[in-house]
């Protein structure tokens, strides 16, 4: 089965990673390292090949793919060897990266957002097309009564009301073309209650929101150790200094907000109370790609002895946000070919912020993940 | 039912710090903060109250109770009005921590631990008594052909041949007198065949090895964070200051390596591979019950991509242990009443070295811990 | 030499600690540890000893001392032993701590200041005053064209404009009344010119601004390290959890930045140039008086290898404010009997941000204060 | 004034990065960052250009300089850039690297070194030549009667008894061809008084003990800074994990006893007191040529508070020592011009272990240093 991925913020850090180390995993010149479905609990029949899949996208820049791919050779993000490697192929791709459309009005954009999706489809006659965030984080988006039924929704775009943010009317793009979606940022994305009902009509699935890369996803372990051992975690500060990517951006007070409020929900669902303490984010250019992390942790423990733990995580966002990108391609294009629809809740395990009633624990997550996975097989013919 | 708790090592910190807090518990001075037993999932009608517990032991030291607890509060290892709290009751089992006895040959040891364990059950009226070992870590023991079967230890023990580490002895004549056992050190203890075999011929349970409080603690967490990203974790080194309660001894290259061991191989278990580096312990004297740790990790991600992350823990060893060995006296005192016999394999939750083959992450350990509770209430009359 | 020491801000936490300290120290009950003038270099004939001090103050709390010192003990912030051995004499001192005055205007409020500054050292007979400022830091204040001359600035205040922020009135009030000033907080205070002007008429010396003592320190040592090994800073970023004392009102951005400013100085004037990266501070009610700071540094090295330190300071404010108040009394007393006015800039040692264009490096601001001290003793009769 | 710099371990990661860095430095290709005598305060007419320098040495590795050139590339310690830029001159410079000699006794030795010197002095037609020891750390040499006196070592040496380290015979063998001599390594070299015999009979200097790059850099001024806060520091631990250069030799017993102490004796010297705690080596192979060092302090203040800081410092050794071992170079062979013999104490700033009676904070040693600069320019015809 051949799989589109179409990402949005085409030639962004991330995107460009994950290209590259899809170019770079079919030609066998690396190994899957990082990439959750290459486990051995996890490889399943049902998930397309990295042979099988086809990149495309939406991007306002214009720089060649090939030389966004040495910058982040440059900064040993990635290996200069394979960017060299592949520069054909990822030549190849950059046609299918294209300029992001923009309409007189959100329903005359998301139209022309559609015919790419369509023309890229065709051309390449794919079997299916995932679409994939992986643009800047937006600002949190007001409320409009718009949002709560699809009917409304459509009212209001055809009114030429502008309603939605720009990763919803994505996400509304996308599923109106037939393609399954992926929110990896905080952004509104598809979750919407008029969103979620067209995504259910279409038959579509979708995943999100917020890949969880650092700091969140020690949180998501280190949480239920303090919890499962009934310790009294009081205070929880962190603070993170990214440089490339979404640094700049996430400087931006609205768009910190956003990020900030996903990245403490896994405490309070995990411990049941919200210790004292916040999560900053700082833009320091000069840090680049390689985000320090440094948190505190102060709790109490029997008869009230205070303790604390810190640690720093010096880790590459976007090394570590791509082979998860390339997951949730092959996970949630399987799930479309398995009819599933709606929201993806089994695959909490990539998330900040996942939808739905589930477990915040990573190693909840992880199970459950295994079972969706094994359930995928069993549903092919 | 009425549960005797028989420390070795009964004027240790971390057996004072429990007799503190199980006095405090039972007269609701505090919350049972750290007592994983008090946790909704895992509160039970089979497990004895905190009030149903008696305790005594044998310790080398014979200095008061009191001015133990007293030592301790001036360290802020317990809060100083606890300790005036409880100061009668304290006194009231000073009694039954005895000198420990030594007879001419390891034979004749045996028998006088017997029968202080025997005296000590019937003057309290005890339903039964479990055997908790809180001493020093002491060095890895040889092994000895006597080790492998209970008749050919037996034979060697009547021969008067000293076969058995101090530990192992100890289990010996705990598990003849009838006495469930718990390792909570590195030590021996129960843990040879010829032990396993007396074990389950007397119908006794018994649990260890070496409580798992802080850094391996962590490492039970992390370690499969890294392992379900699919990351390649590259080296792991360690180091921890400790001062207080076993430091000193743990200085001894012996009983460090002891330590040591048991420190790495949940690394091993759970990353499929033994990474480079090595945990270090060090006595400072001055740094006292608060034990600073410090671990390095180094791993590789997507495409190669280096990154590390650092944690430090700064935790009261006393503190951390001593709820776990209420938990540990209540669930092994449970499974002897529940008719269970041999290692209770599924209290690996709280060890560094479990026997048996079993999941060495922490949420798995957790998961069979809770379904282990419920079958303990399932198999009441 | 009789010395009133007048604290603005006297019972908070640092006036309190300083108290408690000299008390202690003057009964002889424990070590002049963290005084600075108490070290073989700086030990001199000319500074006031602690039995010579006499303290008073302004606060609007009207918490008894013993109350605030034993919650301090509480917190760990002075030994409980201490405060119960000095009690008598802390209760006698209560009476000295008056409620802040106001008047109708800041006229009126600078004569009620100054009528309470006359009647202590009336009524206790003192040789010479000197008020130090150990209140909450107060915003930055705007400019005013009367700040700029001592006639502007009273022509404005007998005009009854409120021209002066709070710490400047009252250091305004101070050398009015004959007071040597100390500011030992980011505000304004003394730093003016037409204070500067009515210092130097008066013929009394002041110093400040905002006490050295935890990250600041560290970086004043640091950031030379880095220049004298003609290492490239190229980021220093870091971030200060706190709780007690100043951590509330810190928290205010108008405050934050005040302190932020002040933080950053030392970088600036010891590395030629201002690295990427700011210090961020975050009021953690729970962390208390123990205030947690972590930094990153990243760096360039030979041939323009990148390269990075961290640290983590894990201090007492209250407790390393405190000597250095008793110091900066000593010393600023002594100065005034020496007949020194204006700013004393050789005490830049002990402050984040000094007047004048002195050196920001420790250990040449230690040199600075050894010289200025034996030129003390010189100036004796 | 042409310069010979004569490299023991002329192969080594240190060697190979100074010998690139300073043919980068002359073709004007790079900065001379973390060159100290390129300080505008050490800047000196009496100092030798970098073009002036012309490398040789002793190594029984016979790796070409441009294989160990590029692999120190690959690691990341020098720019692939430069080493291709300058691959024609370092290949020039493979020449002069010759095997390390062996003669039948030490005497033998010793003449073929001093041939070697010789030749290489003429046919460079060298104004003067300094021998830089960057070989690895050798265990701690026993003592030996014919280390007190040069007659009774030249004696000994004719016997034929191996009364010297290699670092010595070496040091020995440099003197008596007329070179200076300076060891980087915490080595004896020529720290025995038969050799300061013989470098003031021949009007030779030699420096050294142990270049000071990380920690213990770090140490030479947080120590000075507790010191001048009259801090008392308590205990003081530390970790090195390091994997290329001289980590596997440190990971033998013997040597790391050698490094340990040459790092704890600033520690001692600038706190006048030794704190608990040691510092420990680890030999952790893929950590490579970035050495990770973590220290913890703890340490009493005001009214004995306990407080504590962590830092953690990760340097890449061989981009550290590289500017230094050129600036020891520049300043030996100037001091050599300038007719200074003997024990160069001025360079304290440079070493963990320095001769003489001298300061071991950094900031007096820089200050000391900048004062022996000036002497140098004055003593200029």
């Amino acid at each position: 089965m051949s799989l589109g991925v179409w990402l949005v913020g085409g030639r962004g850090s991330v995107a460009v990673t994950s290209i590259v180390g899809a170019l770079a995993l079919r030609a066998g010149l690396t190994a899957p390292t990082g990439c959750v479905t290459e486990l051995p609990e996890l490889r399943a029949a049902a998930l397309p090949g990295f042979g099988d899949l086809v990149f495309g996208g939406h991007d306002p820049s214009t720089v060649p793919l090939t030389k966004r791919a040495e910058a982040l050779a440059d900064a040993r993000v990635v290996p200069a060897r394979l960017v060299a490697a592949v520069q054909a192929d990822l030549a190849a791709v950059d046609a299918d990266i294209r300029p992001l459309p923009a309409g007189p009005t959100q329903a005359g954009t998301a139209g022309l957002i559609i015919a790419d999706l369509a023309e890229f489809r065709e051309r390449h006659r794919l079997d299916r097309v995932v679409v994939v965030n992986v643009a800047s984080t937006e600002p949190i988006a007001g409320p409009d009564p718009a949002h709560a039924e699809l009917a409304l929704l459509e009212a209001a775009l055809t009114a030429g009301r502008p309603v939605l943010p720009p990763s919803a009317l994505y996400a509304y793009a996308a599923l109106r073309a037939g393609c399954a979606y992926v929110d990896f940022t905080p952004s509104t994305g598809a979750r919407l209650p008029a969103l979620d009902e067209l995504a259910r009509r279409q038959g579509l699935p979708y995943a999100g929101r917020d890949g969880k890369t650092g700091e969140t996803l020690l949180k998501s372990v280190l949480a239920p150790m303090f919890a499962q051992r009934h310790l009294d975690v009081l205070t929880w500060s962190g603070i993170n200094l990214l440089g490339g990517g979404d640094g700049a951006n996430l400087a931006d007070p609205a768009a910190n907000d956003a990020k900030s409020a996903s990245k403490q929900r896994v405490l309070r669902e995990t411990l049941g109370q919200q210790p004292q303490g916040t999560v900053r984010i700082e833009y320091v250019e000069d840090i680049g790609n390689f985000k320090t992390a440094w948190d505190l942790v102060t709790f109490a423990g029997f008869l009230g002895t205070r303790m604390r733990m810190e640690f720093t995580w010096h880790g590459c966002d976007s090394a570590l946000a791509a082979p998860l990108v390339l997951d949730l391609a092959r996970l949630t294009g399987a799930a479309h070919a398995a009819g599933r629809s709606g929201a993806l809740t089994e695959l909490a395990f990539f998330f900040k912020d996942p939808p739905g009633d589930v477990p915040h624990g990573l190693a909840d997550q992880y199970r459950m993940l295994t079972e969706f996975v094994a359930g995928l097989d069993q549903a092919l013919p």
